[in-house]
C-alpha cells in the first residue's frame, strides 16, 4: 500500500488529517473520489470527503467531537487510496479551544463547551490572500483586538492593490487568460488554510465567505455551475474541518447577476450535505433580502445599516425568522465618499449597541483612508492595521455583553418598549443612543409576575463612548406600576450625565421569593 | 330530475347561483359530495365545490371572470345531484363592480379591471352575528365611512353582549352542551352571506376571518381537525364566490394554542386548494410573526403597533416577504385601560401615514367605550357606530393616495432615507410624524439617473389631521447634489406651520427630457 502519514491522536474540535500517496495522472480533481467514515468507539460515525492535495498527495481531514478512542477507513473508487483503516486517540481540549460555536436559545450562539459566545466580529475581504507581511500585520492587529469573528473571502477580492500582490491564483491558468476551472491551485487553498489556522490559534471565528461580486476583473463570480459546485466541495473539504469554520454562502449574493435562486439554493444544499459537523451558515445580501428561512440557514446575516440607525427595527427581524441575527454589515467607519464609507467611530460603536439592546448582534467594517494612500488599500479591502476609533469601544461592548446574562439578551417588552433587552427580574440593558437625558426615572417594563416586587436592583450608567461605568448610589426597589410595568417604590431617578451613548445596565441584587406568591 | 332554480344570466364578477333539490335523509353535509365544473365559451373551465343549505336544498356558486356563455354540469356521489347541466350568459360588469382586488406590482394592489385599489380598512369582528337592527347601523356607519375592507369573523366572537344577542350558533347543538359539527346551521351562515352581499353592495372588501380565539366560552377555538376542515370548505363553498371576500386563515392565529404549525398548513393547503378564483390570501398574528412565505399567503397581515410607531420599520417587512404588507392591527383608536386600546385618534392617523410613507398599508379599529355602555360595546367588538376622531381622517388620506400614483407609493431610497416614498422623478410622498418644522429644504433622494436635472416640482403641504392641502408658491427646480441626492437650483425652503402631523407631497410638474441625455 501507498505512503500514509497519520497523526495518532489529537484532541476534541481539534483536526485530525490523513495523509495518502495516490495516483498523478490524469485529472485527480475530477476522477478520484476519496471519502473516510470516522467511527467512534461508542458507536457514531461520521463520513467526510478528502481532497487532492497535488504532487500525488491526497488528505483527509475531521473534527472528532468526542473524546477517546476514533476508527477510520477510507473509500475510494482509487485503489491506491481505498481501504486504508487506521486509529487515533481524541483526548480532551487544551488552551483556548471551547469547540466550534453553535446557536443557543433561539437568537444567541454559544461554543460546544456551554460557554457564551457573543459575535463581535468584523470584516477584511481580502486580507487573507495578501502577501505574508501584510497578513502578519493583519493578525497582529486582529489579537490585539476586540474582535472574535472575522469575515472573509476564500476566492481573491480584487482592488489594484489586491491584483499587484496577490500571491498566486486558485486555479491553475492565468488572468485574463482561461482558468481551468477543473484544476485548482492547492497552493492558494494552503494559504487561506494557513490563515484560518492563525485566526484559530488566536481564538477567532473565520466567516468564510464562499462567494462573492468582487471578482469581475478575474471572472470568479461567473464560474459555471459545475465549478461553482466543484469549488464548494473542494473548499468544505479542506477548510470544514476547523472548529472556527463558518460559512457564508456569499457576500451581497444579489449582487451576483448570473445567479438564480436555484443557483444558490443548489449551492446551500451541497454546503448542508457537506457539512458533517452542522457549522453556522448564513448568507449576506445587498439589496435583496435572502430567504433566510431556508433550512441551511442557521442564523441571519443582514446587510442594513438603517436597521440598527434607530430603535425599534433590528428586533423585527428577530421575531421574522426566529433564528439568531447578526447586522453583518451596517455602513463601516470609514472616510470614503461612498455613504456606506463614512459612519463615524461614535454611530458605528452606537448601532452595536443598538442591536444588542434589541436582543440581536452588529459586525464592524472599516474603510479609513490613510494620508497618500490608495483607497483601496483599507482595512475590510485588505487587513493590516486597525486606525479607527470603534474598535476600542466595541472591546469594552464586548466586556459587558459577556459579563451578562449567559443565555444572552432578549427584549423585555417588544410590543411596547423598544431598546430595553436583558432577562425579566434579573437583568435590564437600556440604551439611549443620541439622547442627552439628565435624568431617568427608575421604570422597568413587564407585564404580570415578570418580576417579583421588592426585589432591589443597582444601576449602572454606562458612557459607552468613553467607557466607563458609573454605579448609582441607590439601590432601587422594583413595585408594580401599572398594568405594564415597574417602578421604584420611592419613585427615584437615575442621575444621567447628559450625553449621547448612554446604556443603563440594572441588575437585581437579590431576588425576592417566588414573584407569583407576592400577588394576593 | 329534481327541481332546479338557476339564472339566466350575471355579469362579470358577479355570483351565479344553481339551486338544486336533493336528498334530506342522513347527514348530508358529511354525506353528500357536490361539484359543478363551469366552462366558459373559449374553454377554460372551473370546477366549484357546492354546499347544502338544508331543507333538501342543494346550492353551487360560481364567480365569473369572463363575458360571454357559460356552460356548466353538475357531479354529485348522490344521483339527484348529478348532471345537471345548463347555461348561462355571463354580462359586463355593472355599478361599481371592478371585480375582485388582487396584488399589483409586488408590493401594492387593484381591482381586477384594473383600477388601483388602496386599502383602508377596519376592524368588527363580530358584527356579522349581531341582530339586524344593530347590523344595519354598522352597515350605515361603514357606508358614510372611507372604509373600503372590513376584517370580520365567520365563528361567534364572543363577548357577553354578543352572547346575550347571538341569533342563532354556526352548528347544530346548544351553548354549553356538545355541538354537532358535522351538522352547520344554514341560518347562521346566510346571516353571513347577507353581511357579505350588504358590504359588497357598498364596494367593501370583506377580509374573512375563518379561525379565532376569542370564542372559548362556545369551544370554536379548538374544535377537531375534521370539524375544523369541514367549516372551511363549507364556509368557502358559501361565500368564496363573492369577488369582495379576501380569506384570513386566523386572527392572532398563535393564540389558539391547540392548533399546531402542521394544523395552519393543512388548513392553509385546504384554503389554497378550494379557491379557483386565487383570492387575497393572509394570516394574522398576535405574538408570533407567521411564515408569510407560505405559498398560500398573497400578502402580509401584521400586527404590530412599533411597526409604525416610528419610521423606517414598516418597509423592513416589505423587503422580507416581497409582499404587498398590511399592518392590520396596530393598537386601537380607543379609551380602554389595555396599552393595545387606548391610542389617540392623532396617533392612529399618523400610523397610517407613515405606513403610506415606507411603501406599505395600515388598518383600523376603535374600542371607544362610550358613557355608561359595557366595554364590550365597542365598534371592532360588535360594530354600530363610529364615534372616533381617526375615521374623517382616514378619509382624507384615501383620497391622497388615490390621487397618488396608480402602481402605489415604493420607497424613494430605503437605504439611507426612511419616510419618503413615491415615484422616483415624478411623485414624492414624505411624512414628519410628530416633528414641528418650520421650513424644509427642498431635497429629494434618488442616485444617479433617477430624476431628470431640470424638472420642475410642485410641493403641496398637507396637514394631515387638519386636512387642509397647501401649495408652496414657488415651484423648484431639481439639481443634483452630491451622489445620493438632488435639491432645488436656487436652495429654496418650503415653510411649514410647525405643526405636527405634517407631509409633503411632490410632484413633477414637467418631466425634462430621458434623464440620462443629461449627464454629459
Amino acid at each position: 500500500m501507498a505512503f500514509v502519514k497519520a497523526a495518532s491522536d489529537t484532541e476534541q474540535w481539534g483536526v485530525f488529517e490523513l495523509e495518502l500517496l495516490g495516483v498523478e495522472e490524469g485529472n485527480p480533481y475530477t476522477e478520484i473520489e476519496l471519502e473516510a467514515e470516522f467511527r467512534h468507539a461508542d458507536g457514531q460515525a461520521v463520513r467526510v470527503r478528502g481532497f487532492y492535495d497535488g504532487d500525488g498527495i491526497y488528505r483527509i481531514r475531521f473534527m472528532p467531537d468526542a473524546v477517546g478512542a476514533w476508527h477510520y477507513r477510507s473509500y475510494s473508487n482509487s485503489a491506491a487510496l481505498d481501504g486504508f483503516e487506521g486509529a487515533f486517540a481524541c483526548n480532551h481540549p487544551s488552551g483556548n479551544n471551547r469547540g466550534p460555536v453553535r446557536v443557543r436559545g433561539g437568537y444567541h450562539f454559544e461554543y460546544a463547551d456551554g460557554t457564551r459566545y457573543v459575535p463581535v466580529g468584523t470584516t477584511s475581504y481580502g486580507w487573507a490572500h495578501q502577501l505574508e507581511g501584510l497578513a502578519e500585520e493583519t493578525l497582529r492587529s486582529l489579537a490585539a483586538s476586540p474582535f472574535n469573528k472575522i469575515r472573509m473571502c476564500v476566492l481573491p477580492h480584487y482592488s489594484p492593490f489586491s491584483a499587484a500582490n496577490i500571491p498566486c491564483y486558485p486555479y491553475v491558468g492565468e488572468p485574463l487568460e482561461e482558468w481551468q476551472y477543473e484544476r485548482f491551485n492547492p497552493a492558494y487553498f494552503r494559504i487561506i488554510e494557513r490563515r484560518v489556522e492563525a485566526l484559530l490559534a488566536l481564538g477567532i471565528e473565520a466567516d468564510i465567505i464562499l462567494f462573492h461580486p468582487y471578482n469581475k476583473q478575474w471572472g470568479f463570480d461567473r464560474m459555471p455551475p459545475e465549478a461553482d459546485d466543484a469549488f464548494v466541495r473542494y473548499t468544505m473539504s479542506r477548510l470544514g474541518a476547523y472548529r472556527n469554520v463558518w460559512w457564508s454562502l456569499a457576500n451581497e449574493y444579489d449582487f451576483m447577476a448570473g445567479k438564480t435562486t436555484d443557483d444558490w439554493d443548489r449551492i446551500g444544499r451541497i454546503v448542508a450535505d457537506n457539512d458533517p459537523y452542522g457549522r453556522l451558515c448564513s448568507m449576506h445580501n445587498g439589496f435583496v433580502m435572502y430567504e433566510h428561512w431556508k433550512p441551511w440557514i442557521t442564523h441571519v446575516c443582514v446587510q442594513d445599516g438603517q436597521a440598527v440607525a434607530a430603535p425599534g427595527r433590528a428586533v423585527l427581524l428577530r421575531r421574522v425568522y426566529g433564528k439568531p441575527v447578526i447586522y453583518d454589515e451596517v455602513c463601516y467607519e470609514g472616510n470614503l465618499h461612498f455613504v456606506w464609507g463614512r459612519l463615524s467611530a461614535e454611530e458605528l460603536v452606537s448601532r452595536f449597541w443598538r442591536g444588542l439592546a434589541e436582543g440581536t448582534y452588529v459586525g464592524h467594517g472599516e474603510v479609513l483612508r490613510p494620508t497618500n494612500e490608495s483607497v483601496d488599500r483599507v482595512w475590510t479591502g485588505i487587513g493590516g492595521t486597525l486606525r479607527g476609533s470603534s474598535e476600542e469601544r466595541l472591546g469594552f461592548l464586548r466586556e459587558i455583553a459577556e459579563a451578562g446574562p449567559a443565555e444572552g439578551l432578549e427584549p423585555i417588552d417588544e410590543w411596547f418598549c423598544t431598546g430595553v433587552a436583558g432577562r425579566p427580574g434579573s437583568y435590564y440593558l437600556f440604551y439611549f443612543g443620541e439622547e442627552r437625558a439628565e435624568s431617568w426615572t427608575f421604570e422597568l417594563p413587564g407585564k404580570d409576575f415578570q418580576l417579583a416586587e421588592g426585589t432591589t436592583f443597582t444601576v449602572d450608567v454606562i458612557d459607552t463612548w468613553n467607557m466607563t461605568i458609573e454605579r448609582s448610589p441607590v439601590a432601587f426597589e422594583a413595585v408594580r406600576k401599572g398594568e405594564y410595568g415597574y417602578g421604584d417604590i420611592y419613585n427615584r431617578r437615575v442621575e444621567l450625565p447628559g450625553k449621547p451613548y448612554i446604556a443603563l445596565r440594572i441588575t437585581a441584587v437579590e431576588e425576592a421569593e417566588d414573584p407569583a406568591s407576592k400577588e394576593e
